[in-house]
C-alpha cells in the first residue's frame, strides 16, 4: 500500500486582497500528476479542503475537477474528510453515491466504517474521522462525559478501535490539533480559550495516522502521527516552510514501519519575506529573488520612507505588505505619558512618540520646531480657506 | 421507456417565516416510493432544485439523501437541471463522478452530450439543458446575435438537434417559461423588464419536453411540452392547484404519442384559503378543514376586528396571513387628497382614509368626535406623563 497524504488545501482561500485559486489550480495540477505518476493505491485528504463553509463557485469546480481526475481519469480511490474550515453537511452530499466510485467523502460523525483499499500487500482499513465538535462526541452512545477535544477523539477512537479487523493495517485521516505542534497564522484555532488539543497517545494502534489542522509539514509526537501541511503557505509566517504532500509506503521497511517521502509541489507564485534599503531593493531587484512572487518587504532605512509601497509595487507587483526593520525591531514605544489618556496630550507630544517609534530615536529640536510652525498654519487657517 | 417528470423542489424554501423542509422531506419519500412502486426507467428533475444558489445545509443533505435512495437503493437512473434558483457551479459538482452511477447533473453548459438510458422498446436520449443567461448562449458558436431567452433557447436547441442519433425517441429537459403559460407569485421572473419567455415552436422535433419554472402543472402549446408543477404550493395564489408529478410513458399510444399521468403527493400540510366570520371561524372550525394546515384567513366581517391573527391563531396554530374580505374586494381607497403629500393632511383625514379602506364605509360623526378627542388627549398629555 502506497499512498498519498494531503491536507489544508484552503479551495477558495484570499491573501492579502488576491484570489489564490489559479495558484491552488496550479499545484492540484502537479499533485495529479504526483498520484499518476507514482501510482499510488489512494489519496487521503485530511480536511479543510475549503476554506469556508460556504466556498465560492469557482473552489467548487476546482475540487469537483480535481476529484474527477483521480477517481474516474486515473482510478485513484479518494479519503476525504471535513476539517474544521469546511461544512459537513456540504461536504458529505452524494457521499453513498460517490462511495462506489471510489471517492469517500466523510462529513458528519453519522458513519464509523471503515473503508477498506487494496495495497499491493492486502488489504488496508482507512478510517476517516471528520472534525467534530466535542458536542458531537459527547451523543455519541457512552460519551455523556466528553468535555473537550481529547476526550472527544479519544472517545471516538475507541469505538472506532473497537471495530477493528485483525490482521488488517490501520490508517486514521483526522483533522485535530495535537498537543505540542507548531502552529502558523494561518490556521483557524479550534478552541476558544483552551488549547483544543488532543496528546498523541490518543492515536494507539494505528499503523499511520493522517492529519490536517497544522500549516507546516511534520511529525506529532511519533514518526507514524503526521500533519502534510497545507497546500500552499497561507501567510508570511510560513515562508520559511517547506510544503509538501507526503508518500506513504506500507511494504519496504522490515520492521512494519511505514516509510514518509515528502513530495514538494511548485507554487506559482512563492511567498517570500524580502528585507532591504528602499535604493537596493528599487535597484537591484534581481538580488532579491522572483520579482512577481507573493512579497512582504522589511525596509531597512534609518530615515523617513515616502510611499514605500507604491514605489515597490512598481518593480514588485504581488507585494503584499510593508514592515519597517527598525519598527518590528523595537515595537511600538510605551512611554509615561502614552500609557495615559492619548486625549490629554498635545498633538507635539503624539508626534513626537509617532516619530520616536518610526525612526527609533527622539526628533530634533529643529524637527520639534518645524512641525509646530507647520500644525499651527493648519490650525489657524480660516474655515473657508483652501487647507479646508 | 416511463419515467417520472418533476420539476421545482425548491428545497430550503421558507414560507412565511415556517421551513419548509419537513414538507417537502414528506412528500420526497412518497416520490421515492412511487418511482419504486412504478418501477419508473428514469427520474427528471427540470431545475430550481433548490430555492437559492446557496441553499441551507440541512437542504443539501436532504437532496443528497433522495438521490442516494432513487441512485444506490433502487437504481433508478437521474436527470436533473439547474434552474434560475440554482447556482449552476454548485449544482454541477462531482457531475463525471455522479454519471458513472446513473447520476445525471448538469449545471452549467458546458457539455451538450445526450444521456441515453434504456427503455423497456429501445434507448431513449435525454437532453439535459441548464437554465442559461442568454449571455452564455451567445459566447456559444454561432450564438453572436442571441439577445433573448428566445433566441438563446433556439440556438442552443439547433445545435443540440444537429447532434440527434436517429431512431431514438428525443426528451428534452429545460428551465424555461414557455410564452402563454399560467404564472404563479411563488416564481422569480427570468428577464426583468422583459417576458423572458420562448415560444412552443422552438421545441419542434423533441418527443417529449419535460419543463421546470412554472408552478401549476400544466401544458406548454402542446401536449408533449409540459411543465410538472413545484412539489409544494409555495404561494397561497396556488391554493387552487393540483400539485402532481408525471409519469411519462412512450409505449402505449399507437401514434407514437406518450401518454402523462399526473401523480398526486400528499402534502404533510395543504395550503390552503379560508373565509368567514370571525365568530364562524372561531367557534365552527370543523367546517374549514384540516386546522394545522397552512392558513390564510379572509375575514368577512363588517365592523371592526380587533386582534384577529393571535385569536384565529389559537384554533388555526399555521394561521399565516389574514386579510379582511371588504378590503381585498374594494382596494385601498385613493381619494383626492390621499394622491397628494401626505404630510400635509390632518391626522383626522388620514384616519378616515384607512377607515374608509378597512371598514368600506365613511366613519360617522360620532366616530370622528371620538377619535378627535382621543388624539387632542394623546397629544397634549404632558412630555413626562404615563403616556411617554
Amino acid at each position: 500500500m502506497r499512498f498519498l497524504h494531503t491536507a489544508d488545501w484552503h479551495l477558495g482561500r484570499w491573501f492579502h486582497g488576491s484570489s489564490l485559486l489559479e495558484d491552488q489550480a496550479h499545484v492540484l495540477d502537479q499533485f495529479v500528476e504526483l498520484a499518476a505518476r507514482e501510482r499510488v493505491d489512494a489519496v487521503v485528504i485530511a480536511g479543510d479542503v475549503y476554506d469556508r463553509a460556504v466556498p465560492p463557485a469557482d473552489a467548487v469546480s476546482l475540487l469537483g475537477d480535481v476529484l474527477e481526475r483521480l477517481v474516474v481519469r486515473h482510478a485513484i480511490p479518494v479519503v476525504l474528510i471535513a476539517g474544521n474550515h469546511d461544512s459537513a453537511e456540504r461536504i458529505g452530499f452524494g457521499g453513498p453515491i460517490f462511495e462506489r466510485q471510489g471517492l469517500h467523502l466523510r462529513g458528519t460523525l453519522s458513519r464509523l466504517e471503515a473503508v477498506t483499499l487494496q495495497g499491493r500487500q492486502g488489504p488496508v482499513d482507512f478510517h476517516p474521522l471528520p472534525y467534530v465538535e466535542p458536542a458531537f462526541a459527547r451523543a455519541l452512545e457512552g460519551g455523556e462525559s466528553v468535555t473537550d477535544h481529547a476526550q472527544a477523539m479519544s472517545h471516538v477512537l475507541a469505538r472506532i478501535r473497537s471495530g477493528f479487523q485483525p490482521d488488517r493495517r490501520h490508517v486514521l485521516v483526522a483533522h485535530a490539533f495535537v498537543a505540542g505542534g507548531s502552529e502558523s497564522e494561518s490556521e483557524r484555532p479550534l478552541s476558544v480559550g483552551g488549547s483544543g488539543g488532543v496528546p498523541p497517545s490518543v492515536f494507539e494502534g494505528f499503523d499511520y495516522v493522517a492529519l490536517g489542522h497544522l500549516h507546516r509539514p511534520q511529525r506529532a509526537g511519533s514518526d507514524r502521527i503526521r500533519y502534510a501541511g497545507s497546500l500552499l503557505k497561507y501567510s508570511f509566517d510560513e515562508a520559511a516552510h517547506d510544503k509538501s504532500v507526503s508518500l506513504v509506503e506500507f511494504e519496504f521497511e522490515a520492521d512494519g514501519n511505514c516509510r514518509v517521502t515528502p513530495h514538494r509541489l511548485r507554487p506559482r507564485r512563492d511567498v517570500r519575506v524580502i528585507e532591504g534599503r528602499m535604493a537596493d531593493l528599487l535597484a537591484g531587484a534581481e538580488a532579491f529573488g522572483p520579482r512577481t512572487d507573493y512579497l512582504s518587504a522589511r525596509i531597512t532605512d534609518d530615515g523617513p520612507v515616502l510611499d514605500a509601497m507604491a514605489r515597490l509595487r512598481e518593480v514588485y507587483p504581488q507585494l503584499m505588505e510593508i514592515r519597517f526593520a527598525r519598527q518590528a525591531a523595537t515595537g511600538p514605544t510605551v512611554d509615561g505619558a502614552g500609557a495615559g489618556d492619548h486625549r490629554r496630550r498635545t498633538p507635539a507630544d503624539l508626534f513626537a512618540s509617532f516619530f520616536r517609534d518610526m525612526q527609533g530615536q527622539d526628533w530634533t529640536e529643529a524637527q520639534r520646531a518645524a512641525f509646530e510652525a507647520s500644525t499651527r498654519e493648519l490650525l489657524e487657517a480660516p474655515p473657508n480657506g483652501v487647507l479646508f
